[in-house]
């Protein structure tokens, strides 16, 4: 990402860029997360060709967070190590210029994850990603859901998602049935995906880790981050509309879903690519 | 769960209206488990149609546990932070009449979990779930396994079982290659299942965590906490028949018990059911 | 491993014998391990046949080595907790005869692993096992990989193993395309594999925990710690290269490495072996 990134944004080309790049030298994605989602985490990152490294404790995560390609936070379930850690990592990925993605899990409800997502959002994440809910609590809007449903439709937290992209300068992607990403000013609708996504732990969650690895491997190109969360998305979505048209069900999806992922050509993503583009 | 709960224990009448329930009106399964098996338990959750929430944080556990539907407190890695949330959940949950589970995994040789164990047991739990060695260790009858394994048979545990349903008022399930399941003056023998469950891990603890989503579900019905137990293992283990029919093995066969608890019918489980019922 | 142990290193043939004892008496293989890898280690060890149990607290840990039929202690995400249950374990395994595996993730780089893989490796594990990087970090040769990755070739590490096997008394297997195995004095060379290893997460981990169950169960014969090492490596890469045959990318080569490591017989290790033994 230079200092003047091309202002087009054509997703479904980004990502046919984007893809083979990140597969010809795999960029080493940081993930601090979850201990629901680690292992299908690593998984997804190694099936689309990244280098995934879970550093998550006191004394590590800031220095990886300086070598690594992207950094991913994810807040879903915060020990006390994993949050000392997260603030180490946001300070040592913002003091090296890493991109980093916040996804602040179930906060609103839940009070130390949503006191801890406030001090990660003021560190500036280059891009955020979670559910209405979430996205609307982030923004102070709203007490959250119950948990890591969405019980808000995506466009309900589109305020919400220009005024976190305002503040804090970050790219703001609201996971749902259509997927919205916007930087405060533009907004990229992603129509692609499927349901059974949400029938399985660690959707949305490795879509923050794919978000992260490309942001990782955009750093050598010239397109900007809004483009690139939204290829980010855009991929992952596409290879989880192909897992599903094999799958039986929510098991053989996840197994399809990594297939899908490492089979994934930069032509597939162009020819199922269901995006719209527009001013936010 | 009424004052006056329905008396009668047929399981698979009850399997049958509680699934379409839970379906149409998901639970919120509040888990507090172990890092082996937060995934799987996870995903067989959201396979059967509840909605997972993992919360094991001090400061967060106790108020979960009041808004959950039901909760499982799961021994199988309790770090000192787990402990604690344990603990509050429990709190938490008996304070808002929230059913909760509690599967005290290889207890007795490990002294940790087994001292943890006490404290919870006498919180007392809606239910309690595990292999017939920690039935006996929680009654104070035996030294306990080696770990997860089941080193006695599941008859061998009915004294154990009666014993500690009558101390603390909670339905003991005891697993094994026939279930048995009591409320100290009834029993239910279930036959179905499949050794493939003994070849995965958390086989058997994504089934406390299906017995908490049960009866988060039945607080909505008059069908009691025996029968509810009861029909969370029915469930769990005519899907695993389904499964077991179509696997290869033990890696197959896990995504085939997604596949299958997805998929399964209140039909289905009528016509496989294979359950006793009567007195202890 | 008796007093006398065989000088043979038939690697094949140890296997052949290995695999059928440790199903038909399961060793209980003790796991401090990664929150990346848990599940699917665990899952891994009971495919083989073994009776996996991850014990990784502060007061279970050290006994539980003690009981324990070999033990592995895996550096991949350390929490304050696990490192000192992991100190207590080594020295419960110590103290107790038990064999146990050392697997020093990622270190080099990251500080507070490498500090206690040094403390670790001076307690003289049975064996060490980790890709080159991590071998040449452990050794003092270099400052270690970027994470998880190889980052150097297996044969650039033949000097740091003999230097490691000679100053602690381990056995050394290095992983990669060829795998390394040496005792200081002997080298085996195993070419069995598949890339597919290297595209799922828990791949190399999940050996680790595999050589513990293998050391556990040839304490009832007369096999040595180096022929066992190489054995464990041997069966876990033949049913690799069984599954990589029928998999179509890394999700499905998971479920299938599974079911082949629960299929697999010893004729099929026999037919499939490529190993080279000689002098180091």
């Amino acid at each position: 990402m230079s200092a003047s990134p091309r202002l087009s944004i054509d997703v479904a080309a980004a990502a046919a860029e984007l893809l083979p790049g990140l597969r010809a030298s795999p960029p080493l994605a940081h993930c601090i997360t979850n201990s629901v989602v680690t292992g299908f985490t690593a998984n997804v990152l190694l099936a689309i060709g990244a280098a995934p490294a879970m550093v998550d404790i006191i004394g590590e995560s800031g220095m990886f967070a300086q070598i690594a390609s992207g950094v991913l936070i994810n807040l879903g379930t915060p020990t006390p190590e994993q949050r000392a850690a997260s603030l180490e990592a946001a300070d040592g990925a913002t003091s090296a210029g890493t991109p980093w993605v916040l996804d602040p899990v179930a906060i609103g409800a839940l009070p130390v994850r949503t006191e801890l997502a406030a001090e990660l959002v003021s560190r500036r994440p280059t891009a955020i990603r979670g559910n209405p809910s979430e996205i609307l609590a982030l923004a102070g809007l709203s007490a959250g859901g119950r948990g890591v449903d969405a019980t808000d439709a995506p466009d309900a937290a589109i305020d919400a998602a220009r005024s976190l992209a305002g503040r804090w300068g970050s790219t703001v992607a609201v996971s749902g049935e259509v997927d919205l990403i916007t930087d405060g000013e533009r907004l990229i609708r992603i129509a692609n995906g499927d349901a059974l996504l949400t029938r399985v732990t660690g959707g949305g969650c490795a879509l923050g880790a794919v978000m992260a690895a490309f942001l990782g491997s955009a750093r050598d190109t010239d397109i900007d981050v809004l483009t690139t969360v939204a290829a980010a998305s855009l991929v992952y979505t596409v290879a989880a509309e192909r897992a599903a048209a094999t799958a039986s069900g929510p098991g053989s999806f996840d197994v399809a879903l990594l297939d899908a992922l490492a089979a994934l050509e930069p032509g597939d993503v162009i020819a199922a690519a269901r995006v719209e583009e527009g001013a936010l």
